[in-house]
């Protein structure tokens, strides 16, 4: 893992030298994953060259797939129908999906036409299952057992699979519809004595899920209880056993619903990424900032119904965003423990009552003293007591509501069976920003003739 | 997987009616990840009876280990030392670590003193490593063997190893200085011919990381290479292989990793969670909130340079938030994609310098158009056409700037070696605050004859 910059640096060199053998070997040394960044750094044509080197080596496929998925319709525009064909054919179920997934319209029937036919045939099948849901993350390639089976058999059956499958951690035993029955950790095969059957050496009933599970509840269930493989059965069909999802695939899933969820409170659409060409971060930006500007607009036409008050006293319009953006610091805070608690499956160990109620304590405890500690920054500053006590009312009011909104406002989203991420933060701060300007104004109206 | 709150009754009521046998066989049917929530929905004295229940099944510390490590100091506080110490005794190396850390100072020694001699000595020397380093996640118990064996032999070692532990996934082949020389697949093992050594089966030169490595660091590698395990070695004497980090204890460091970068966005403490009590929640919150009133009556002051201005046209203070606002929601939303960006290793896909010359373009861009956007409504609003044009070229320079920064400020901490997600959404706020007001007040100023 030399840094990606100087390795780039010197494949450049190489190729711009003519000396590809040296280039070729250079690539060789490369593990896909640490190949991959090289590609963003290189010119259409260096990477014409390079892509074509890959290819000749059966490296291609593998090196792609390391690549943010957002990278690869860059990718797929250089490369002829042939050679993305061939890319598909050498990925497995999952990969190939998605890598299809990101060429244009126009050109997947040219594409797909080219792939040997029980490839076409995979890919259709595994079409069938909704997007991100178990069905499309999952390996059919597994090895099953029958409960008669003996532990000498079992090894004899693994054997003749040959050798190319490292990562099988667990057999599979099934009945004679094919139905799952028990796993066998293949360290226990091992252990036990040869003649013992699969039907003691199992662990029974293990825990599975349906084809059209989505990923991230496989992730959870993996997560919760530390497995290495989650059997796919198939719920339509006798719970016949269909594949296996192995725990590699769901370190994917949850790192990308982590970012999902940061992304989601700030706004963001996840093919915005840092390499994504300017002009889709500003088409997928655009609506979210869009959609805050009418919101801005709103809380502004709250500050327009106090203009006679500002008009009069000056100090109003110096403090009240002081007052709008705390109440926002503090939404937020409380937001973030809440989505990422629902997200967690922290919510389990409270309750949504006790959690709101936890959290307006908190926006209480919390508006006191920075209602006190602003108010009396007001006071010394401007040197009118009861500017200080505005400051002080209003921050507490809003502070308090801000803790409400920012636990009430998600936990309605997952009750109402929607991302508890996506629009919280701006639903939570538009009213954290109306409540301020509209209490800070509202009270220093009433006071208006102490101010002055 | 039954919904916790309906179970936790259930066994409320059994523990009432004082059926301790029932609530006995409920339990006994529990996985402890199920069980662990039902916990914190227990009154101080069911929860005892519960945990005396755990301790006479030997279920107290497997249980214990699944609920959220921030509710640990809640059960350490109910049991007596002795079974606290039974606790630490049934746990494997870093999970004994993480318990301890939850004891209150006071009780450390009390508890530990009551501890088996191999027990305190195995804590002892996981203690010597760094907090959250490899040292202290790994498990020191593996399998361990010689190039020259065979794979018979090698099985046989396995089975002599006895059945209690299902998860081994790799061999570890090493020297006579115990030095690690390669891996073999249990799974290879199992396929391949009883004579052949283990030299020929191995993968050579694995992956390892020294002890001393941060646990992030060792996650990192096994999502980039999708590993199963890392074998941690002893950078200080001669490389020795000292033990095993699994991708069990990796999820929950990837998982915890990602809570890290959203908390500290928003100036949350790890501590803080649904669960903890509210005065600690009120505790780690304030030092923020604190901080940003700070940088609050900062904007404020610049605010205040152009009070003259906002006295003689009220429509400043209305749409001045507007223009700061929307900065802020900016800038958060480029060091959003940069700090997740960061985390996952993207930026290697792209350049500092490329990434920030393309958050200023997308700054530009957005800029423009919301400044556009800002302009007509305010112009509508207002029905001056000054007033469009200062909030139109404000909100354009702001937004640029916004684009700068929130792509600046965390590759500098990054630069700086500092976590790009701790303070970077304060500094970025609090320069979009400052200048858009200065600059929307500032343009203002100098048109002031054409606003009125």
């Amino acid at each position: 893992m030399a840094a990606p910059q100087l390795t780039t640096r010197i494949l450049r060199r190489l190729l711009a030298s003519g000396v590809t053998g040296r280039a070729e070997k250079l690539l060789a040394r490369l593990h896909p994953a640490d190949l991959a960044p090289l590609l963003s750094g290189l010119s259409p044509d260096e990477l014409r060259v390079v892509l074509d080197l890959l290819f000749r080596h059966h490296r291609a496929a593998t090196t792609l797939m390391e690549l943010p998925p957002e990278m690869l319709p860059q990718i797929i525009d250089t490369l002829p129908d042939d050679r993305n064909a061939d890319v598909i054919a050498r990925l497995e179920t999952d990969d190939m999906l998605e890598f299809v997934e990101w060429i244009p319209e126009e050109r997947r029937d040219g594409i797909l036409s080219l792939l040997p036919a029980a490839k076409s045939e995979e890919l259709r099948k595994a079409e069938l299952y909704p997007a991100s849901s178990a069905g499309r993350a999952m390996t059919t390639r597994f090895v099953a057992l029958n409960e008669e089976m003996t532990a000498q058999a079992a090894i004899d059956r693994i054997r003749a699979e040959g050798d190319d499958n490292d990562s099988i951690l667990y057999l599979y035993v099934v009945d004679d519809q094919f139905r799952l029955r028990g796993v066998v950790p293949i360290r226990r095969l091992v252990a036990a004595r040869p003649d013992r059957v699969c039907r003691d050496l199992m662990i029974p009933d293990p825990i599975s899920v349906p084809a059209e599970a989505d990923q991230e509840e496989v992730a959870k269930l993996v997560a919760r209880y530390n497995l290495l493989a989650v059997p796919v059965i198939d719920a339509n069909a006798d719970d016949r056993m269909l594949g296996v999802i192995t725990v590699d695939d769901v370190i994917d899933v949850i790192t990308e619903e982590a970012t999902e969820d940061i992304y989601h409170l700030a706004g963001l659409s996840e093919e915005d990424r840092v390499f994504t060409p300017a002009t889709l971060s500003v088409r997928k930006r655009l609506p979210w900032l869009i959609l805050n500007l009418g919101t801005a607009f709103t809380s502004a036409w709250v500050v327009g119904l106090f203009e006679r008050s500002l008009e009069e006293v000056v100090a109003l319009a110096i403090l009240m965003p002081v007052v709008a953006g705390m109440g926002g610091n503090g939404g937020v805070q409380t937001l973030t423990v809440i989505t990422r608690g629902i997200a967690l499956g922290e919510i389990e160990f409270s309750s949504g009552f006790r959690t709101m109620i936890k959290e307006m304590s908190v926006g209480i405890a919390v508006g006191l003293t920075i209602g006190v500690l602003g108010g009396a920054m007001a006071y010394f500053w401007r040197g009118n007591t009861y500017l200080g006590v505005v400051l002080f009312l209003s921050m507490t009011i809003t502070m308090t509501i801000a803790g409400l909104l920012g636990a009430l406002v998600p936990l309605t989203l997952k009750a109402l069976r929607q991302d508890p991420a996506l629009g919280s933060g701006v639903i939570v701060t538009t009213f954290t920003d109306i409540f301020g300007f509209f209490s800070f104004l509202g009270i220093a109206t009433l006071l208006i003739e102490k101010l002055n």
